[in-house]
């Protein structure tokens, strides 16, 4: 059946998004109706006791041993158990999570880009025959259409179509390449970020591999607050085409990187998205992964405890 | 173990959030390191087939029918079995969620506040003899400390501490009425707004059990987008305290009310987190659902039209 719709309004019209305009206009706000978000689980969170939904599992969050046992982890292994392999370390967060063949996403329904987007490279995955030639930017249609951005949306932006899980990083299939092309693995970028500085923090975690056992990538957009002649503190960020794709103000790299004898390192990185000069070292957007986890929402390091006793986190160079 | 974490900044010194001083001087950035989001779960989108995690049910969504399953819902019932009642008509988002005794929401690590919050209220609930002057606010201590808002966020702030499950919905209880003093059920709220317009709203919200079996009220925040003078949109808000908690440039409600013969009317409202002349007749804020379906990345009408085939959403009264 429709959806009955009874629309009155006595000043009009509604803008492209159906809000009516007298509310924007009489209550003097100018803004449109568009863009939220909201996020993370953590374990504790939803094994909270009493309320409403007292004993009955309404998000039976699995652990990341309970997946594990599912497929125990082999150092070095790659295609046949990725599914077990990428979750190693956990998820930063456990809202809205997909699986594509060469990334783990979670979606951010809001900004209408990933949340984060984890991948797995190694050796094997960084080398093969497949070719960017072969893809093309598409919707993710597994994403409701008021959810979804389009390729309509970034045209004429200025920016480019900054893939999270990087292209490059998935030589080793064409299907897993393709998959780097969901739109829903974009976000809006700077054209000069996306092809200098930034793609040299993608070519520097390739080159990982070749010292690493495991180099586990996960990537996303931030959106942080600075402080106004006010003195107040605002998030401000542009907002592309009629889906109002968010432009992050920054985008975060967290590194796990796997030794052979199992210890483990992490390496965490931040860049604005604006023109960075790429004569300046890669050292020297290391930041704090406590920073990245307050900013994004997002928590790495307890889940990659609880994987190792051998944690060693580089902020500098 | 301690994290060991090297920081070698050669331009010295860290800010609130650990973030090195020298990037966000050295690269031109004014912004410090803070919030985040990511977003809402459908169901096709974790059933989606294939890729890393094919084969491995990492989020086992279950389903509102699976849900009520377990206790089927009656009309009527309240203390019985609130559980499975708040739940039948879905959840917006499947983010996060967590129960309490009188509501259930989706926690936004980001923001540091709910993304969304659902009661049921019908003539039960809102009768009894709790009392606030027992409730005080306070921390939500399932929520990691980086992503926990404070009592000393919102102090000086010129922002009220505005529930978002109302205390007075819950008089049916007192415990119900303390947990919505959790902080995760507050968002900094402008005080003319929350002490006029909206507190009328919820007392209308309230007033529609005399005429209804039962009314499910779900109610969070929105960050909209504006048109600049560049031409460009942006979405902007201040974010308070050293939490760096979001403030909503705007509030929803949606309200579900159903009919002792089982039909269901879904009125949906937004206000602007700013001073409202509560003269203004409530009719007015009014807007259609799929605007706010839009703005905040959450759905609420697939999941009502599972339930009913009965359903007129009014825009305008």
């Amino acid at each position: 059946m429709r959806l009955n719709v009874l629309c009155a309004c006595s000043a009009g019209g509604t803008d492209s998004h159906g809000l009516c305009e007298y509310m924007t206009a009489g209550i003097g706000i100018g803004a449109t109706l568009t863009a939220t978000g909201d996020r993370l689980s953590k374990n504790r969170d939803t094994s909270h006791s009493g309320g409403l939904l007292d004993r009955i599992p309404v998000i039976p969050v699995p652990s990341v041993d309970a997946a594990s046992e599912v497929s125990p982890y082999q150092p070095g292994q790659v295609a046949v158990s990725r599914s077990t392999a990428v979750m190693k370390y956990g998820f930063p967060s456990l809202s809205n999570i997909k699986s594509r063949e060469s990334y783990v996403t979670s979606y951010d329904p809001r900004n209408r880009t990933a949340a984060w987007v984890i991948e797995q490279l190694n050796a094997e995955t960084v080398t093969g025959t497949s070719d960017r030639k072969f893809c093309d930017f598409k919707e993710d249609d597994s994403v409701h259409v008021y959810h979804r951005s389009s390729n309509v949306d970034y045209k004429g932006s200025g920016f480019d179509r900054g893939h999270l899980a990087a292209a490059a990083n998935h030589k080793w299939s064409q299907k897993a390449m393709d998959d780097t092309f969901y739109l829903s693995n974009v976000s809006p970028q700077n054209p000069h970020l996306n092809q200098n500085a930034w793609n040299n923090l993608e070519k520097y975690c390739r080159s990982l591999t070749k010292h690493y056992q495991n180099v586990f990538v996960c990537t996303g957009p931030l959106y942080l607050p600075r402080q106004e002649p006010d003195g107040k503190m605002y998030v401000k960020y542009q907002v592309l085409g009629k889906n109002h794709v968010a432009v992050p103000t920054h985008f975060f790299k967290v590194v796990i990187l796997e030794k052979p004898r199992g210890d483990v390192e992490l390496r965490s990185y931040v860049m604005p998205n604006m023109p960075v000069d790429d004569k300046i070292p890669l050292e020297r957007f290391l930041v704090p992964i406590e920073s990245i986890e307050r900013a994004s929402g997002l928590l790495f390091v307890p889940n990659i405890m609880k994987r190792t006793s051998s944690l060693k986190a580089i902020t500098a160079g």
